[in-house]
């Protein structure tokens, strides 16, 4: 089969490797009928994460080809969306909600998904099947739902963001843009999206975005704080990751509110005397994507929601490496890549 | 009358004042009952905070002696208590639970309530009466509500303690010992306390503890591990408010948890990656005490709970000195100044 490999940052390649098998009796092989570049995916390119010879993507869709001997729920011919992490979800943190962090999770990234083929642990407990086999212009939604629209929900549920609720994004790439949809979905009053391109303003708003903040940092907080009497919106969701993207959420945010942070921290440390004077709720990580998947598919199998719309660069798998390029360089928000 | 001043870091003497007055038509003005040392009022008593010529002291109850035009459901005569933070509690940021960021909010230490009589702001908000005059036996009780117990308790609902929870608490000062009784009250099925004092661990047994913890930092951690099948406790205390402080309790966190951090923050600074890894929520802050008053002055009125016991050492006003060298050397826990 066709999988991409990063050599070495900035170097990504499209190579002929061995078909995977079963390993595992509770695992499944799945012919993916599309995949995507993550923002995370990002990181070892530009060299801010070490990077030899590695297997890329965790996310995925596609068809049920081979179960093991002890899979029950999932079958061959299925059409089926996984998260990022497999996991059992039988576990006692799988079933408080958190199974981005269950017991026996395996980071589906470890494994890579920008591929024909791919190797599913825990098949139960990760994959969940959609209703029949999907028309085509549903598939970049139910691809979104694997990981950016997933992670952009939990953090709008992270954030509280709910009926009545003033609620802002920092970041307008793809989980930023979703966590929009999601704080709209969870019925919020207002959204205000910080964002300077002009396109991804065209789409926060046709997400429920209400007003749009181009000021970045302190001054973005300023503008935050003069849209709501002074006192800061009740939520705020962080989808970027830096040091600057989370004081602009923390400081956004009113006393008793909440932030939602899901941007991959890095080289990010909080003061533990401003968030102590900030009365913020903080919470965040890797989303558990596998809790939200049969409500999302729902949401998108009945059009009730248009995630896919995020994509807007569309490639076959063997041109992955132009596909980084573009997201690197910024000419493409999210892009889809089919096997 | 008299009040306690500090000079500089190591001195605090209690010196001849000018009785305060009615400022604003909101004010009221008591004669203390009772008032403490906070914990708190070491860091500048020890040089980590600056400190010149300070009037000290933020927590009281007392009787009304005079009360300003506008205040309506305060009286002269009422035997009260109130918070840290004086608060309208009438304000968007109050009705949500908040009064510690009240938009109004005057920081009672910046008045100072080592005293005999103390001026309090936005009485109608920042006041409550008890049901009549306390017999002498509840004043310590009542007193612990202003700040340790409303903080403890403040700290055990932002770790959501709660039936069928494990909560594990770091710092076995006043205000932990009163977020185990917190815990308890809150119906925590498990409390673990970290504690290396025998006089301590006592009273946090009494208070509710069912497991004790001498281990600190990442022994401390694994220990609570241990206790809970590896996961975690679902419920961190966090009140001492150093890094190590709160490392411990993020680590002590199982994903998805709670860490209800009330220690004021020295020096923290809480790495972002660790954070997002842990997948806890994370909330804290100054205490909105006012919020509690009414429940807690009712479970003391009825002597449900006794958070007096955190208190050790009684000495007159005067031996104001006294006291903060007691706490300094760890000699009491929590010291009652009588005026």
């Amino acid at each position: 089969m066709r999988q991409a490999v990063m050599h070495a940052p900035g170097d990504v390649r499209v190579e002929d490797r061995e078909d995977p098998v079963i390993i595992e009796p509770t695992d499944a092989i799945i012919r993916l009928s599309a995949t995507c570049i993550c923002g995370s995916d990002l990181w070892p390119y530009r060299g801010a994460e070490p990077v030899e010879h590695q297997v890329m993507g965790h996310e995925y869709v596609g068809v049920v080809e081979a179960i093991g001997d002890e899979v029950r729920t999932i079958e061959v011919g299925d059409f089926v969306v996984g998260s990022f992490w497999a996991s059992d979800n039988t576990c006692e943190i799988c079933r408080a909600g958190y199974q981005a962090y269950c017991v026996h999770r395996v980071l589906m990234g470890t494994i890579g998904t920008q591929s024909e083929l791919a190797r599913i642990p825990l098949a139960d407990g990760t994959l969940v099947a959609t209703p029949g086999m999907p028309e085509p212009d549903l598939i970049p939604s139910l691809m979104a739902a694997s990981d950016v629209l997933g992670t952009g929900w939990f953090a709008a549920v992270a954030a509280e963001a709910g009926p009545g609720k003033t609620v802002a994004v920092v970041g307008d790439g793809a989980v930023g843009l979703l966590g929009i949809l999601a704080a709209k979905q969870l019925g919020a009053e207002r959204i205000i999206a910080f964002s300077r391109h002009a396109d991804r303003q065209t789409l926060a708003r046709e997400f429920g975005a209400t007003d749009i903040v181009e000021e970045r940092g302190e001054n973005g907080v300023a503008k935050v704080k003069e849209l709501t009497d002074g006192l800061g919106a009740h939520s705020v969701i962080e989808a970027v990751g830096t040091q600057e993207a989370m004081m602009q959420a923390i400081h956004s945010t009113r006393p008793g509110g909440h932030v939602g942070f899901v941007g991959v921290s890095h080289d990010v440390a909080i003061p533990g005397d401003e968030l102590f004077m900030a009365g913020v709720h903080l919470h965040g990580g890797p989303a558990p994507v596998r809790q939200y998947l049969p409500e999302l598919i729902k949401l998108i199998w009945d059009r009730a929601i248009d995630p896919g719309k995020v994509f807007d660069l569309t490639l076959p798998l063997d041109r992955a490496a132009e596909g980084y390029q573009a997201m690197d360089q910024r000419t493409a928000t999210k892009v889809l890549l089919l096997p």
